[in-house]
């Protein structure tokens, strides 16, 4: 699918966007577990993988924006990794798949930079999230882990940016295959939601899914009767008749591409009328935030109607009242929407968020909106053509915070607090769906998980 | 199971094995996977567990040997934390579940162990696998990474290790369950075992077993119709009629003790005549193993007994030749079982082995052997009541080991190079049990997986 000249292209590209000097792509290390041997599943940068393809430990790869010399840095194997780790391809061989032709060792990484740094070149570099190459980078140019952000370069970024934003037909592909998997995962999940049934046996069984079909999941999974906390990585509790099990979950490709759906079924099988009522609020902003999705359109605007459809939904069954325009834009829908709709996907869940969300998600016409609820939207600026993004609302009651808006008086002429004790135990509800931006609007990527009511009750009888 | 008196005991004869200063313990933060963000499940570093047993997230502990003061590290959390992540228990609540009592907030670990500096005193430190902690050391030492590992405190590894090595009736308790978890994975794994399946689907499915048995592996798994490769973690190839599938793959407990276990099942289900006579020897070489694992003994003369049983096996089918016991003395057995018999297990599947291998499985009197085979044997100082340790050994076909050492004419004296044409596509066979030694012998941890042919053969029908 992805070829050699997929990746000359791509190389191709981001010279074409860096003025000057050199780009210097870090690939992943192993991350030690318990021991420094025993590691977890290994997953290479995904922007190395991007412009490289190659899922292998320990590389490197710079590349001369003024001379369009590429250099792949990496090791040849031993007898002795052969015996442990089976027969190798050679450097020369994993580079030439990515239509390098020069490599060299790791050990003259630090030779090349150096010299760069000398002869006071630009050195172009990302923000770095993991430890073993912020030490790695401290090494080859001396800037100390806490500079290393502020360092990185912003040309570098948007010039990823940019080109990561926009998915192509091979990368669609690949999306549709994670969709796939994810899928099953949902449905699994769905059919074991019965009483009694300890909410880690689910989780596990569904990571399994996602593995079987090739990889881990694309993100340590949620879910979770307590689906007022949003991102609960606790699994403990046996499920309980009356309540809602959310789940979170998406899968990797084999060449890593990611999906990231949410759904939200009653255990046991069946809607009390409360959970029902919620739930067609959240499933209408999520329809309703698919119809919207077009190019040209923020998907901040989006995001607010979103929020409008939360808001009048709740002031129909009394939890809310007043101006539902006011409300929104005063941000007290966000006591049970405390997120945003939605963000990028691609390589990543949370597409390219090592590089910094501010230049994923923003740009200068479109800025980052400093409320609670609308502030942490991942994803606001205009879409285009080939844009992948999360459609996901929710409703949540959430006795903390509940609590504290009522003691604070907050929004009290847009909040009913009496009439949330009926909702203190509720949970929460998410549904989650993954959207390509097409020319004209937008398409759901893979089959659409069971999510109306009737076909989530369905699928659990 | 393990409750505060558990704890308070274990710290209490560290401090009285630990002659001054002040003992470090750091335990572990969020390894990021694509992002600072997306991170794996988090594994506490087990040192940290043994002594606290507190499986969260940016804690860090200080004993002070001469004044018995303990203290934990770590900060309490903000209402945005209990949105994005449930309620929370506060610093103090977690250590009381420890059984310590004097807390302080993260930030002032820089302070603390500065004084200790300044006051010439000593700061014991364990040997850091994970970066993010070799960083923080730095931080708080002064220490550059690259010198931490020969600056650790052999005073402190030692202590650990003898507090570590011999397991108590809750530890044992616990290993037993990772061990029913383990049976199920590989019991399922035999089950798929039929031509035309993807490895990866079988392993991902395993996997899922063991997670929904409350946490992921005890290490990545091993499973390749090319078990001759000892770690193979790639799981590409179809299966294939005629070839024998290795499974080396283990669960951990919900307390995150470990199961290490390797089975090798002929894919469609039937031994040839071929496999069943090399299968016969490695199982002959495991049942001696077992028998001869008792106090008082060595676990490096078993490792060689085990190689005894092995080269006289292959002697037998033609493919070795010669003296036996000089064939072993000289190493030529570890053309085919390149590897040691076993290793120490417990809250690490090679355990401590991030704190040395050689302080946990050698001693004054056993010291690690310097030949190629007997040289990978990672624990064979004298067995004492309460160890647990693995029984694995293997037999293995390595197409360029064999090239290797028959280009350089190496022990022609004791392997017949021209009958190995026959087993060039073999592949490998390894059988592992785990041990746990007792008063007057060994007993194995947990129902004992199918072992022999007829056993192997019926679960797969
Ligand atoms: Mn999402
Ligand atoms: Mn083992």
């Amino acid at each position: 699918m992805f070829n050699r000249e997929t990746y000359i292209e791509r190389r191709k590209r981001l010279k074409e966007s860096v003025a000057d000097g050199i780009i210097l792509l870090l690939g992943n290390v192993d991350s030690p577990m318990n021991c420094r041997d025993n590691t977890y599943h290994f997953r290479q940068d995904s922007t190395f993988l991007y412009f490289f393809g190659l899922n292998y430990q320990n590389l490197a790869a710079a590349i001369d924006v003024e001379s369009g010399e590429e250099i792949l840095f990496g090791d040849d194997f031993s007898m002795d990794d052969i015996i442990w780790m089976g027969p190798q391809e050679s450097i020369k061989d994993k580079a030439a798949k990515s239509g390098v032709t020069k490599t060299m060792p790791s050990r003259q990484l630090s030779t090349y930079v150096k010299e760069a740094v000398q002869q006071k070149r630009k050195v172009h570099f990302n923000p770095l999230y993991r430890a073993e190459n912020q030490l790695l980078l401290q090494e080859l140019t001396g800037i100390a882990p806490a500079q290393q952000q502020e360092k990185a370069s912003l040309e570098l970024i948007h010039a990823i940016v940019a080109l990561r934003s926009c998915k192509d037909a091979n990368e669609i592909e690949e999306l549709r295959t994670a969709a796939a998997a994810g899928y099953q995962m949902h449905v699994t999940a769905m059919k074991m939601a019965t009483p009694g049934t300890w909410e880690q046996k689910i989780a596990g069984t569904i990571e399994g899914v996602a593995m079987a079909n090739g990889n881990p999941p694309s993100f340590p999974i949620i879910l979770s009767q307590n689906g007022e906390t949003l991102h609960n990585h606790d699994h403990s509790n046996i499920l309980e008749k009356g309540k809602l099990m959310l789940v979170d979950a998406g899968a990797q490709s084999t060449e890593f591409y990611a999906s990231d759906f949410t759904r939200t079924s009653p255990v046991g099988g069946k809607f009390t009328s409360q959970q029902r009522e919620i739930y067609e609020i959240v499933l209408a902003a999520n329809n309703r935030a698919t119809e919207l999705s077009k190019p040209d359109v923020t998907y901040l605007s989006v995001h607010l109607e979103a929020a409008k459809i939360i808001a009048s939904g709740l002031k129909e069954v009394g939890v809310m009242k007043g101006d539902v325009e006011e409300a929104v834009k005063a941000g007290a829908h966000a006591l049970f929407m405390p997120h945003g709709l939605g963000h990028m996907m691609g390589l990543d869940v949370h597409d390219m968020e090592d590089l910094g969300q501010v230049y994923v998600g923003y740009d200068e016409e479109t800025r980052p909106v400093n409320q609670f609820g609308t502030g942490a939207l991942r994803m606001g600026r205009r879409l285009q053509p080939g844009f992948v993004i999360t459609n996901e609302p929710g409703i949540y009651f959430i006795p903390a915070l509940i609590d504290q808006w009522k003691s604070e008086g907050k929004f009290t002429e847009f909040i009913n607090y009496d009439r949330l004790n009926a909702y203190r135990s509720f949970g929460g509800i998410r549904l989650e769906d993954d959207l390509l931006i097409t020319n004209d609007g937008c398409e759901l990527i893979g089959e659409r998980i069971p999510i109306t009511p009737e076909e989530v009750e369905a699928v659990m009888s």
